[in-house]
């Protein structure tokens, strides 16, 4: 049974879901950013997936591509490159970066991950965000 | 028509040539780690591959990452984690690294992209590194 990890509830906003992964908004306003969960029990690594699961998650990680650069417009800050990464090191439970960047982001042109603590959305950000997103992948 | 970014060049070695990408091993001897670079002229994203490209791409990083895998044991450092990453903020050209991480290494839990100045491999062990990653990718 897939029970989504607990670390990404503090740190993040549900989207919803796809065919093969759960989605959420990570809650960094300074960087368009969606994390993909594949909803696969005990997954860690790509090769725990199917053959089929891992054509699926390849073609939601260019769905969620296209939902970060939606978030972006609604911060009018374009994304000039997506970062895609699967890390895990600290939460162990397969998941999926998909971040836009800027060359004049807070980490350009480093990784993001583990690079500073988050800056919260404002409240109307993070609705405006939310629904961007949700609407780029058909939710 | 494709042309490797002269970037590779001085920081990799080149390990052959699989269906999709060229591949290449990072010259850092504190991380096994493999770069996969597609053989598609002016693609930065994932997303300027095709479908089937994309798909090959997927199988190919699996491989990489068994290789990453007996690159390790030739050090006697067996993978813990492995690491996924398309970033390109520095060297557009789309490419893949695939990364054995450990708890003990130089920058668990953090990313390795852009933490330190690499740590060149001594001959002999790039030797064995060259050996194991060839063997595991078939090449």
């Amino acid at each position: 049974m897939f029970q989504l990890h607990d670390a990404f509830l503090g740190t993040s906003y549900a989207l919803g879901e796809l065919a093969l992964s759960h989605v959420r908004l990570h809650g960094d306003a300074r960087y368009p950013w969606i994390v993909l969960v594949p909803r696969v029990s005990l997954a860690r690594e790509f090769e725990d997936l199917a053959s089929g699961e891992l054509d699926v998650l390849m073609e939601e990680i260019l769905r969620a591509g296209r939902a970060v650069r939606a978030v972006a417009l609604t911060q009018g800050r374009a994304v000039e490159k997506l970062n895609v990464g699967q890390l895990g090191n600290v939460t162990p439970q397969l998941h999926v970066h998909v971040v836009g960047r800027r060359s004049d982001d807070a980490a350009w042109p480093g990784p993001v991950w583990g690079h500073s603590a988050a800056v919260a959305y404002p409240p109307d950000a993070l609705a405006m965000a939310l629904e961007a997103g949700r609407a780029a992948l058909g939710l």
